[in-house]
């Protein structure tokens, strides 16, 4: 592709180029509005509208780019009108003609606040890294650590929509139920076991019908985008309250997504073979499982995990990397999640999200959270200037971050997922 | 209160006394209208506002009642503004002189479609009764039937809040992975053990901010109302995917609600004392447990559910009686559930809908689901017509009432949630 005319999107190391063109949401005369990174600026398709520029586009895809507040009604319109805004806005900020119109328009990234880029009604929270499943299982049941579900269903429950908070946003830590070992009752106070999850989300185009199942070889189609997502978990509430029907309270309180929505077509340099089942795994059941899928796989995405405590930022000392991963250790792909989702009829909607779950490698620094990562607090994480974590304290920032690189391509960033824990209330 | 003019509204039977008032969104010029049940009739709001007889309403109220669509609108500006409305709407159907101008803008009941009566975006689903969470623990687990976070939790999880429909929507019996005792691997197919749960659910009113618990005193006046809930449920799916997170696809295919929303004003007569904890169980931790709630407790509400097979409706037999609760046995009140819901500082929006999870009593007919009723299916229920069920067949009709009654008081109903059973697609 040409070079855009906006300069910082031909950095190397931008995570927004012009081959990535991300969707969000922000902040500008007080209402949200769309708009799309690019380098460190951001392309309002409202102006663009304005200017006539996105005429050859359907009259509705145009008014939900107008309507802003969030990405639902576009997604509605289905993956194909998100590629063909992307598709234009590529044209524009490619061909230098357009320059003088367009760049007195676009805002810095950073003088703008962003907003939540979709409203959330379901929100799934996925199980899909065996290493992950497998971590956590040894440390809450020994001798079980794996279900024997776990090669046939990528298992997954329903998440919290409300409490999914945009990037920046502080996280209050929660109050709820701890049961020591050695009392006799519960106690309700402030989690002494609060910790990150690593994840990354898909959100939901235009989703299906009540009753109708999306088959697994159209199931990229309904995706709109993917973005960095951090499920906060209370490890103690959710050791207690999470038999017979699944954590709750414990991860509630809060769930941080990126405010840039990458879309699928700006990641297809950077398929990943699926995950290659070792002999003697079950083959995926029918349903979960097809020529085209396996063909596609997964993708190859970084993730990373840094820390910041406050005791860092007030000696200017750098945040710390405490989690490396990548999305293509992933045991399902996202098709197969969406898919396994509506196999049984349950319908999706525009804006629902899927989370993958905690991506943990199988290397110690690869686990997506503290719980595996430190064992469950007993052997804390020694930071570069001494502070240790067993869990997160307050004052603790969590920042996130994903990409993808390969030779020839031009690298493809996910932003930043930010938030720092506060005292509980 | 006086009498109704609307004189099926004064017939004792009837769910819908002028006492009763519940609100309910019905189809009418295509788009769907607010209205307040009164005997067989509807009074719609926004024929009352373009009269002008809500005048005496705020005007943010007036809107709401005329927007209609849903009742988010409505219950986002608190239960007191549909407190205003349901008092405004008892002068008026009491009153003759308005009995000429609205008696013509009333329809009736069966001349017309309901719709759901809220959006909603987050669905709980809770395990209040302490009879169910014991029954089916003894199914599930023979060696521990009830965990020991049950007297101490008022355990819950999220369930999926798409796929909420209303009564009279048929449901698709789903498919999903069944995994048979002897088999090597499971099989994705229909399930072969589809039951109903019989429960009901609150509306939450205004709801409150991230951060902010509601403490139990004040839960109450952030519900907006209630209805039946039937939470169909798959229970072969249900047994081989839960664990370790919950139960997923067993549920999320479909539930059912009510269309009618009963306030709790309407339930004032009809309180009920908490659950009694038997000599030994421990007290519910401080944030569960207050001298208002105690004084106030449950509500005295009588639950049935009924089954109509195919070959019943074909020979004209009545529907056959399979289960029949009350509201009162529940281990946790309402209030409790929201606030436990909210101890971590989640927020809730208007129209989240809390179920309570299957109400069960203490005997043998007074539990909420084939599974406990049938001992998951090995002791089939033996209906009248000599038809045998371990669980739900196609064609089947299950048919939840719920009402309260009390000497001196008018019968307050809440209608009826009605699916059939409808074969895998």
């Amino acid at each position: 592709m040409r070079p855009s005319w906006v300069e910082s999107a031909n950095h190397p190391e931008t995570d927004f180029p012009v081959e990535n063109l991300p969707f969000g949401i922000y902040e500008g005369d007080g209402a949200g509005r769309i708009g799309l990174a690019i380098g460190d600026r951001i392309l309002d398709l409202a102006c663009c509208a304005d200017m006539g520029l996105l005429e050859r586009l359907p009259g509705s895809v145009v008014r939900a780019c107008r309507r802003g507040g969030d990405l639902n009604q576009l997604a509605a319109r289905g993956s194909a009108a998100g590629r063909q805004v992307r598709r234009r806005a590529a044209e524009l900020l490619t061909n230098p003609e357009y320059r003088e119109k367009l760049a007195p328009t676009m805002v810095a990234q950073k003088d703008v606040r962003m907003l939540p880029p979709f409203r959330v009604c379901d929100y799934t929270d996925f199980y899909a890294s065996i290493h992950h499943a497998t971590n956590v299982g040894r440390l809450f049941r020994p001798d079980n650590p794996l279900m024997p579900n776990y090669k046939y269903v990528p298992v997954g429950y329903h998440g919290r929509a409300s409490s999914i908070v945009v990037s920046g946003e502080t996280v209050r830590r929660p109050r709820g139920q701890l049961m020591s070992p050695e009392a006799a009752a519960p106690v309700y106070m402030p989690t002494r076991a609060l910790d990150y999850e690593l994840e990354m989300g898909i959100f939901v185009a235009e989703g299906n019908e009540l009753g109708q199942p999306i088959p697994l070889e159209r199931a990229e189609e309904r995706m709109f985008g993917m973005c960095l997502v951090n499920d906060w978990s209370a490890r103690d509430m959710q050791s207690w309250e999470y038999q017979p029907l699944g954590p709750f309270l414990a991860k509630s309180f809060a769930t941080t997504v990126s405010p840039w929505v990458v879309m699928l077509d700006a990641l297809a340099p950077f398929r990943a073979p699926a995950y290659a089942r070792p002999e003697g795994d079950p083959a995926p059941l029918g349903y979960l499982s097809s020529e085209v899928d396996r063909e596609r796989g997964g993708f190859d995405v970084q993730l990373e995990a840094w820390l910041w405590t406050a005791r860092m930022r007030e000696l200017d000392q750098p945040p710390a990397r405490v989690s490396r991963g990548n999305l293509r250790t992933l045991y399902w792909t996202p098709a197969q999640m969406l898919t396994h989702q509506t196999s049984n009829g349950c319908n999706t909607r525009p804006g629902d999200l899927l989370a993958t779950g905690t991506v943990s490698g199988a290397q110690a620094d690869s686990v997506g959270c503290l719980l595996e990562r430190t064992k469950r607090g007993a052997e804390p994480l020694e930071l570069p200037n001494g502070e240790r974590r067993g869990f997160l304290e307050d004052g603790d920032e969590v920042i996130l971050r994903a990409w993808c690189e390969r030779e020839g391509y031009s690298r493809i960033g996910f932003g930043e997922c930010r938030g720092v824990v506060e005292a509980a209330g």
